[in-house]
């Protein structure tokens, strides 16, 4: 694999942020929008932030993201709002109503917001960071376009729904960010490109056997949801949970064109634990549970146990010292497009 | 495998009744945890029903469930509470729990529970059908004893954590009702016992490689969460979840003996969706999904995709026909009992 060169944040985050203006973004939401891509990068989520950039930009020119539609509320009843995205960007949508559920929960103990009738938000790990880093915990997840096939299934009904929990804690918040598949198609193809297997079985060959071999994956597109019919459950419902409360689209109404995949449906929870306990109980509980972990008898003793999102601190760190990595070309491309 | 005998429900639930009283449980409060064991029973989950009753029997006699504890409010914050659950039967303290989240979703349009030093919830799907049931979604979890190694260790440190989301549907509501492992140790000595291999990896056998083997399993005590790093991930943040927001135990500080298992943390989260949509509009959105499951190909013709909680509906009103399966040993020790 050739070495990416690393740029330093501040010159990603302008680069991006003139991008932004450029493709017709204002003010502030220019702004936002960038530092969430360029924040995404410098987090280690490459596949979410810069490299999703050129998607973005096709999918504003070709009318699928409308730049300038602001999400607003179309339903308050007490603790829980109905958002309507207008397609508009969806990092921005996402932030707006996971920032909502916050303030619901702030007054109410707890907080939602369904919003229908937006854009892939991107890195959904961002809004449960928003929230952990707040002092609340959070919950939220998007529907995606059919890509994977449900438990018993031979061809793609279900999504790869990102899934996020996460929990405020003093030394470093706890942020669970999945896909409710165990590899993307994105991932396969890298494993693919690379000659390599896959590390677990990922999907089904030709056969209806699983297998580790990411180009029979590639061929039958039956990939694999994370625990077989348990993930596959868990996909369903998270897509009916998500489109009945926004009152939005479900997967199977979703463009399967993901250039055009617009429209999706999202939950947002936030939880504030400020009535209940003191920051130091929190985290005395949560401090406990990681040394625990830390306790267990490693595979392999070089690697103790990490916690879900301890890593993105550690990129952070390396990538804010050394330099953000990014695609060449993609980064090319970014500059050309200002 | 010899056929079960199947006795009437209301036999199943006389008998049940009987023995609660026996034990020491009075009033409504022998009526309704009778009810919770007999239901599971009668909806085909024989593992959490009354196959659980000489456990739950035991405990009572160890002093590790105190049948007259009734769970209290500690702290009432808007849309969110905190209840101890002082020890008491855990399906009591579970459905006390899930009642008061449907309450508080009725008043603020959402509500949670998150109660401590409960005890085991037996089937946590009860909670979620009696949300759905009610019109409600739902969303609960329960922390457990350590039994599973999280990803990247040999030794067990997170739970199998019950995790049920439940979508009120008029013709029959969706109830997801899984374990956070792929398989309960109680399964794999089940495909042990009857010399068959697991239908996919179940865990990891004494070279370290993945493996279909029950008795492997069983010898390493390494079973896999579902989606290997995934689940376990997800597994990490319910306990820390569960255990920050009731200022109760975590997984690591239960008792190893599964006779002593007493303390768990649970969250019980209620979404009313009545001030956002009629009835016919959920349905609608639910009856789109399951039907688009069903254009799916189905890997076996004869099967088609199922949703979740599809299955159970048809066990019920086959065991509610037929009568309900019981183990005879165990059937046998219920009426000794009484």
């Amino acid at each position: 694999m050739v070495a990416m060169p690393r740029v330093p944040f501040d010159d990603l985050y302008a680069a991006l942020h003139r991008a932004m203006l450029a493709l017709g973004l204002q003010g502030e939401r220019a702004a936002l929008c960038a530092r969430l891509f360029a924040e995404t990068t410098r987090d280690g989520v490459y596949t979410h932030g810069l490299n999703r950039f050129p998607r973005f930009s096709a999918m504003v020119r070709n009318g699928s993201i409308d730049v300038n539609a602001e999400p607003t509320c179309t339903l308050a009843a007490g603790a829980i709002e109905r958002w309507d995205g207008h397609r508009g960007p969806g990092n921005l949508n996402a932030w707006a109503a996971m920032h909502r559920a916050m303030q619901l929960a702030q007054e109410h103990g707890i907080g939602a917001v369904a919003l229908a009738n937006t854009n892939h938000w991107m890195r959904g790990g961002s809004y449960g960071w928003l929230a952990a880093e707040h002092g609340l915990f959070s919950m939220c997840w998007s529907n995606t376009l059919a890509n994977v096939p449900a438990w018993g299934a031979k061809s793609p009904s279900i999504g790869n729904n990102p899934f996020i929990l996460s929990i405020p804690r003093t030394s470093g918040p706890v942020v669970l960010d999945i896909a409710t598949s165990q590899f993307s198609y994105g991932a396969i193809a890298g494993y693919a490109k690379r000659g390599q297997l896959l590390p677990v079985d990922g999907g089904f060959d030709a056969e209806g056997n699983l297998t580790r071999d990411p180009a029979a994956i590639e061929a039958t597109q039956r990939s694999l949801p994370i625990g077989y019919w348990k993930g596959s459950g868990l996909t369903i419902v998270l897509d009916l949970m998500a489109a009945m409360l926004s009152g939005g689209l479900a997967t199977h109404q979703l463009p399967l064109d993901p250039l055009r995949e617009a429209g999706q449906s999202q939950f947002f929870l936030a939880v504030s634990p400020h009535a209940l306990s003191t920051a130091a109980e929190l985290d005395a509980i949560a401090d406990g549970v990681i040394a625990s972990l830390r306790q267990a008898t490693p595979v392999d003793p070089a690697k103790p146990v990490r916690y879900p999102g301890e890593q993105t601190l550690q990129l952070r760190a390396e990538n804010l010292r050394l330099g953000v990595p990014v695609d060449e070309d993609v980064w090319q491309q970014l500059l050309a497009t200002t």
